[in-house]
């Protein structure tokens, strides 16, 4: 911990703390804590200087600095250490880099913009700046890469339990779609990238990204998205303290990362199946070039969709689904409604 | 095609080819001519300059060189695209790094030497000069992680297919320990290292490392490897054409490549078990920190190694075998012999 760090965790204490009090308790003189208290206000902390009392915290930047989210923290692994970026090309790639020196399981890059964001399926992802959550995690399960898509479905149960903590999203209100959407009101509000490093019988580690949309307001989805994605914003309107919903969230991730790690998806599953919406749904899954339609029965212990369908019981790793039942989930209810 | 490798190709053609005919064939001087084969001479050819009659190629450098491989090779695009290094850190590395490049399918690297050459489990792989072949291949099968492992079982088929090719390697002393090691007269002559980069549910690539000991003498191996290890020059007696059993094993993996990829392991497991050192065998297996013993039945159409014990029977995925029912596989003759 830095000065300006120790700082900003005595000011925490109290509402107000004299010049003299912060120099005695760091052993430095009170121009240097002043010019500490300025470089926290250049980065967006607002400290009042108080004539005859002393310095008065009276808000912290909307930024994710490691300050702001180790306070909130309350892991023993997850999100302990922590590289956070202004910009980077993908948190992801930064996480493999990592993991391939040897970070620690939990090590979490966080960054308040990607230029090169990355979705499943080599699709991008849109990563408007200052906003949103985009994170990745390395991970070390000692898992066969056959076990992988089970980290992937437990990693939607952690992004939900999360957004659940969060004033105004009731439940019903987040839902997973399968394999690891999350959505909020029928519409995307998270997903989830998994990538391993692995020999074929063995896990040497996995990168789990999650790009979750906070505070993105309409204008930051391009056109061809605006239906179909959503923010916590834009649905409840109100704004997500983002260092608080990312320290929440290695917390949720700790907990089912490690219960999934011990005891396999199965432990997992009637959770993921309360949030599940394709339930009793009509859907199409695409596959390796092979398209099977189904009614979704549900979800089974190793994490496969268990579709019915007009050839019998068929069981899915891996797919891309659409739903064709002529129900449409949409609008702020959450309610489906006929088209 | 260079010039030098076009010289190669027309001497190869007949006993002795004059000056002058080559120097009409490629358009160039005599004067021209002579350099290039002073250049093919400082890379190892013996070619003799006959007085009056011309040039005659008495004999190829052993070593890996493109134009020796390309000349062997009947393939459509294993070894097509083709790196030869004198020294590299690990050829896997070099391959991994061409992949995320997007370097094509069969796309193949090789070194002379490796100076951090890897194996499976994290273990190293001893990679003396110019004796052996240390190969990677990049393959971008469309195929799940899960099925990862097939990839690798049918690898070692290839290897075993290759060396059998080889003169004085009759049938039963080539062999398979599972999942993919290559025994010859019972000593480890191959290995197989099978990386993958990937999401949960989608290989990205493979790069498939293969290691066999070919003209290594046993001052080659450590000494803690030497009751174990064997190359084929110490097992025969015979030195082996590098480049045309490189060639010959871009033949053996494509087909094999192409026939799992498009059948599964299936199709092959009976070619699998032909060379199988274990079926019958009272073994112990190593997987994820738990040891099961029992006797091997065969392998399934997945590739699991098919294990009855005193619990039932189980269907292994990976682990590391030993062999414990009181026989060892050593010596010349590939005989088993009581201890």
């Amino acid at each position: 911990m830095d000065t300006a760090e120790r700082i900003l965790r005595l000011l925490r204490r109290e509402p107000v703390v004299s010049g003299e009090a912060l120099s005695d308790a760091l052993g430095i003189s009170r121009a240097a804590v002043w010019k500490h208290v300025e470089a926290l206000r250049a980065a967006g902390y607002r400290i009042d200087a108080q004539r005859a009392r002393g310095y008065a915290l009276t808000s912290a930047p909307d930024r994710l600095l490691p300050a702001e989210i180790e306070r909130h923290l309350a892991t023993e692994r997850f999100g302990r250490r922590l590289a956070c970026f202004e910009t980077i090309d993908s948190t992801n790639l930064r996480a493999a880099t990592l993991a391939r020196e040897d970070a620690p399981e939990g090590t979490l890059v966080l960054a308040e913009r990607q230029t090169a964001g990355r979705g499943r399926l080599g699709r991008s992802w849109v990563s408007p700046a200052r906003v949103n959550l985009y994170a990745s995690f390395v991970l070390r399960p000692r898992l066969a890469p056959a076990d992988g898509p089970q980290l992937a479905l437990a990693a939607a149960v952690a992004v939900a339990r999360a957004l659940r903590t969060l004033p105004g999203l009731a439940p019903g209100r987040v839902a997973i779609k399968w394999p690891n959407d999350c959505l909020l009101d029928g519409r995307k509000v998270a997903g989830i990238l998994t990538e391993m490093d692995a020999e074929v019988d063995r896990i040497r580690s996995v990168v789990l990204g999650i790009g979750v949309n906070l505070n993105a307001s309409a204008g930051a989805f391009p056109a061809e998205l605006r239906d179909t994605a959503t923010s916590v914003l834009l649905a409840t309107g109100a704004r997500v303290d983002r260092p608080r919903f990312a320290a929440a969230l290695c917390g949720t991730l700790e907990a089912i990362y490690d219960r999934v790690v011990r005891e396999g998806f199965g432990a997992l599953a009637p959770e993921w199946e309360s949030y599940s919406c394709l339930t009793g749904r009509v859907v199409t899954v695409e596959c390796a070039g092979r398209r099977r339609t189904g009614t979704v029965r549900g979800i089974d212990a190793g994490g496969r969709l268990v579709l019915e369908g007009s050839e019998g019981e068929a069981r899915i790793m891996a797919g891309d689904v659409s739903i064709v039942d002529g129900y449409r989930m949409l609008g702020r209810t959450g309610k489906e409604e006929r088209p």
